[in-house]
């Protein structure tokens, strides 16, 4: 192995020293930092290519992050990255929907996941350790019942588009029937004003995974005429299933992974 | 939303001091850089989360890089973050596969793809501004028919691990016909010296989305037999689509977009 990357690292300065890449804008050098340019070196793992695996799916199934990848994480959920990050996301999905021809028939319908993509529970995950302790489901219940949870402000600028081109808005999350009252008033208090549907999930789903009861609810929807144009969460089971939706967008979340 | 994002900061201050918070090993300081601690600002668009969007699969049907992210591309690409990021992938296939029961009959098959897979072009764009050039498809042949191409190093890894526990490996590429010859020449020199398959685009999959055409190739293989218990590429058409193997891993590849 180490050989061929010396080749590898060989190929590249040959190739490089051609006078057409010298001439480029921004030059890249050859010194490669321990890193890369993006990073804090972390012994044993490289937190940022952990996150970009579960961004990806690659890291799948992962019950808290990683001990080490816990002042990273705090730092990027912290820092302009993650707000960027997000808004990257919803720009592209205003993008989208303004692409489109709609029907104006009532029909076309914008599906969104609640926690970590309507509101954010950063306030919550900032004193329980960013997602490297265990998932307590008493305290983030509690939490929860606050209803005080900020609104992710890049989801309520993709939200304030949909409303004014008569998308008609669903939210599909994970949270139960008995937090129903907390969630919907925290999200009028955060600027979620009206929504056509808050769907919880019920007991029949109890034991079955996310992926499953969203699927199924969004199968609901479709049956009931409804076109998902969109359909955006911070989770890949939000997204993948069945009736995703004619386009799907995953925000960032290194925090928790739901299957 | 500039008053949103106050209450934001503000509900995450007040949250932040906290007892529970300051005794965490890893304090995290509520400064936030104006491009998080990861990042150079590029004015206009934020690098990371182009790449991050691209590699989420949110930013799509792109032809070229955004010319202000060249340099950013140009240092991730040389940098060790592209490295660990790829052998973060690979080793989580790893994992994966050491955990399967294989059946040991000659059907377990994983597919890769070629083009920043198994073989790196990255001399070949590191001529070419990193993707910020347009596709030159007669360059681009050139470069193929010469057959120099460096094995992507956590690629190889996954490779060797694989025929070790008898898997067999197909390579199936967007690669055509007539490079054939080059495309052998080359896997072999750099380490890939066996494989089952390899299959190249044919002249009827002209005008064919590379995802229509690989979705189909997997089809054959499956009717042949075959599991494929991992599927592996840097272009997310290598992984969705139908019979998409039993768990898909996606490479980074910030350069180039392949519907």
């Amino acid at each position: 192995m180490a050989l061929l990357q010396l080749l590898f690292l060989g190929a590249i300065i040959l190739e490089t020293s051609h006078a057409s890449f010298m001439s480029t804008p921004n030059q890249i050098h050859l010194l490669r930092p321990r890193s890369g340019m993006a990073g804090q070196h972390v012994e044993g793992i490289n937190c940022l290519s952990w996150r970009l695996g579960v961004e990806t799916n690659n890291v799948v199934k992962w019950v808290t992050i990683p001990k080490q990848c816990a002042g990273y994480v705090g730092h990027y959920m912290l820092g302009q990255q993650y707000r960027d990050d997000s808004l990257a996301v919803t720009d592209v999905a205003i993008s989208y929907v303004e692409s489109l021809e709609l029907a104006g028939d009532g029909k076309d319908m914008w599906v969104f996941d609640v926690d970590e993509t309507t509101l954010s529970n950063l306030p919550y995950f900032a004193v329980h350790g960013f997602g490297s302790e265990p998932y307590n489901p008493t305290s983030f219940n509690q939490w929860v019942i606050g209803g005080k949870a900020p609104a992710l402000p890049a989801s309520l600028k993709l939200y304030y588009k949909l409303l004014s081109l008569g998308v008609k808005v669903a939210f599909l999350t994970g949270r139960t029937e008995d937090q129903r009252s907390a969630t919907a008033t925290n999200l009028k208090h955060v600027g979620y004003y009206t929504w056509h549907k808050l769907i919880l999930k019920g007991s029949s789903y109890s034991g079955k995974t996310s992926a499953f009861y969203k699927s199924s609810e969004r199968g609901k929807l479709v049956e009931e005429g409804y076109r998902i144009i969109g359909n955006i969460g911070d989770q890949w089971s939000d997204v993948l299933g069945t009736n995703t939706g004619n386009r799907t967008f995953k925000l960032p979340d290194p925090m928790y992974y739901i299957s």
